[in-house]
């Protein structure tokens, strides 16, 4: 009788907890994430007290450091360090820029050197300018008319682009390989438009990269109202000139890290899951957007995971990359290193697009998985968050698609982002923190549907 | 021979011009707003240049001319004013809050008179605070604990919900009834947790109201912040004080306006769809989300759908409602006048959800022109504004629902909305261009859907 009355008890209390259903998984998710989400206050600190954190800078070393011991304190089981040599450049402290000889005169124009561009050294460089839409109008007008000027790309982003991201891959060349176009016709500097959907006096920086066996020439963005302000003036008289001055260069290669904090999986633990962001941000704003959000919401939602109580099967890890901006060495060495070491990574995901609302994901992966993963999508209706897109992922992930591990990319709205990006107006100001935590919240529950279901 | 080549011109000339599809019309629509859309500049002005605007107040007056004059400039077929009585509540000069007699001795505290609410004049209340979630609380508590006393409403907003209005919803009866609920057990006055997600020290309006038959005490609201460290103040000690001083009033009721531009329709010219927002704000901030913005993209739809030189069937108006704040005078009016008038009213939209990105719409209609709607959804998942949801419409046009009008809301996504409403955050700066552009076109988009389609 009194076995009878345990077993009915025991019976009772496997009734009464059943396996609980994706639904309500997401559910506990989201509410933790919404009521008790810390992602907001960990980015206040990394924004403010840490601030803008390029590679090989101390700031840069400072935000490993952090990250690390943020994750040590979840209680993470693991945190270690993935030792990766990167490039340092440095921006120098004297930027100067000017419109001179124009119709209205001298015009101070705010300039911003773009990463990885060597400087002009005192005395800057000064010259007439040659506007140019694109690199076919470059080369039709050629060496002869080219050489010893200032070659100015304006070619806009084009607002009609709905996701943001397809204007700014339509632009964007002309910061990367404009200056190295020009330099090949003789010119000997190079001004770009920023990359921005913005109508203000900010200039945006990024990347460019010197084509080998090319003259090096400096290349500076300036704001969206200047290029029109410059543009017009050229309209007018061709004679002007721009003069500008950077200190910018590249200093010898340092070791830093990537950050990497891990729950050991119950049942295959040596299949792994990642989350991750870039830990280094350009040197002007903070990179609160870009991308201290990824960061924080990839450690966010592995604590939202532990905090749950969920036991996961396989190993899930948050991964804050090093050097995306200027070298993506992070996301290569990591792929050399789970490659090397034998680490199956099931699925990557990225968050770098910004903190803003999500609206869904992007994928790169197989028919049959895509078709898993889809099936996922209407319990992400609830949350605004189900528009499911074919490609992408996330730059420091890419490296890993070649060991057919299925690439993930958080996608939220684009309509503020280029507003940002890579600019001085990159603040934790801009941050929402119902929009970022709603991110963490969809990163932790893609992660547990992975997991959970599994793919091919 | 000739008439053979001038028909197969005419042929060819034909071939080559069809009817714009649905698809490209949207397309049109979008690409207009986006690449010389006007509702940025339009909006910068009215939140500038005249700023928040009260019923009854100057600045009010001058947002009904400067609108006028705004829809007459556009070329709109005809612009008229309707005079509507509207009340005419001001703040007065001097709010003064203090936590006094607590464990921290005395502490200024932002406060914000409730609108509508009567001041308590010179020398402000004193009294001893009663902390409560809601009216079962009160009730409970009785007159016995709450005669003489300042009743605390502190029963914060639930940050699960995603729709941040279903959390408003679920706490704003504390700020609308809230006075009068407490009055009636002998409260002296109220004090109300600011209806917000946010976590600052920012308070928020909006308007409250007073009962038949039940004294008139007044009522304030207090930031988050504040509202927290009152609770926990009190909970250390409950004799602690609250001081709050006064002198907002109502004085008599003033004229003032909807202001109305029409497109006067080809085909149906006495057949009416509406989109409005409502002109008057409250008295903090600069009302640029609420709902300038609905104001300027109802005037930018129109000026789109004017400019691409679309023929309407039906007469396209853009209202701008008088006093949706603290009265919804101009709602009511326009129903009336609508109904007085015999002017049919197919359907009618309203932006008040603040000029974020849209997500899609809300409507009140039949099941058949629900289905009708539907059946356009795809036509909006391009611009990522494809949720589509029952219900709702806005506060404005509700008073239309009552002659079978479709009642449609834009559906801007939410996560932003309660930082700033009825509270000084509420200025231009929150404005995303593109955001606030992306409403203009998808309410153009959906005006001209059912101008071209039709309901039932």
């Amino acid at each position: 009788m009194k076995f009878l009355i345990l077993l009915l008890a025991v019976l009772f209390v496997v009734q009464v907890a059943p396996a609980q259903s994706d639904e309500e998984m997401l559910k506990r998710i989201y509410d933790k994430a919404l009521e008790k989400g810390e992602s907001y206050e960990m980015l206040e600190f990394l924004s403010k007290e840490i601030g803008h954190r390029l590679s090989g800078s101390p700031q840069a070393a400072a935000a490993v450091e952090w990250t690390r011991q943020v994750m040590i304190a979840y209680g993470f089981d693991t945190v270690f360090l993935q030792p990766v040599m990167v490039p340092h450049w440095v921006r120098g402290e004297v930027e100067t820029g000017k419109i001179v000889k124009s119709k209205i005169g001298t015009k101070d124009v705010n300039i911003c050197a773009l990463g990885n561009s060597i400087g002009t050294g005192s005395g800057g460089i000064r010259a007439r300018v040659v506007e140019v839409k694109n690199f076919e109008e470059l080369e039709a007008l050629g060496s002869r008319n080219i050489a010893d000027k200032i070659v100015f790309f304006n070619r806009p982003m084009d607002p009609t682009f709905i996701d943001t991201f397809s204007a700014y891959g339509g632009a964007v060349n002309q910061r990367g390989q404009g200056a190295s176009r020009a330099a090949q016709l003789g010119a000997i500097g190079v001004v770009v438009r920023s990359m921005t959907l913005a109508n203000d006096d900010v200039p945006h920086t990024g990347a460019m990269n010197y084509a080998p066996d090319v003259p090096k020439i400096p290349a500076v963005a300036i704001s969206t109202k200047d290029a029109d302000l410059l543009s017009s003036l050229l309209a007018d008289d061709n004679n002007l000139e721009f003069f500008f001055e950077t200190h910018s260069e590249m200093l010898p290669e340092v070791l830093s890290y990537n950050v990497i904090g891990e729950i050991t999986g119950n049942k295959k633990p040596d299949e792994y899951l990642i989350t991750g962001g870039h830990l280094d941000s350009w040197d002007v704003g903070d990179g609160s957007h870009d991308d201290g959000a990824g960061c924080i919401q990839s450690i966010e939602a592995l604590r939202i995971l532990k905090e749950l109580g969920i036991k996961l099967n396989h190993s899930i890890r948050a991964v804050m990359f090093m050097n995306e901006e200027n070298g993506l060495r992070g996301g290569r060495k990591y792929a050399e290193l789970a490659l090397k070491n034998n680490e199956k990574h099931i699925a990557a995901m990225e968050s770098d697009r910004g903190g803003f609302i999500p609206r869904g994901f992007t994928m790169t992966t197989t028919d049959t998985n895509y078709e898993t993963i889809s099936s996922w999508m209407s319990l992400f209706e609830p949350y605004q968050a189900n528009i499911f897109l074919r490609g992408g992922g996330g730059a420091d992930i890419r490296p890993l698609g070649a060991q057919n591990t299925t690439l993930i990319g958080l996608y939220p709205d684009s309509q503020r982002y280029f507003d940002l990006h890579h600019s001085a107006n990159d603040t934790f100001d801009k941050i929402n923190k119902r929009e970022l935590e709603l991110g963490a919240a969809a990163i932790a529950s893609m992660i547990y549907l992975i997991d959970t279901h599994g793919l091919k």
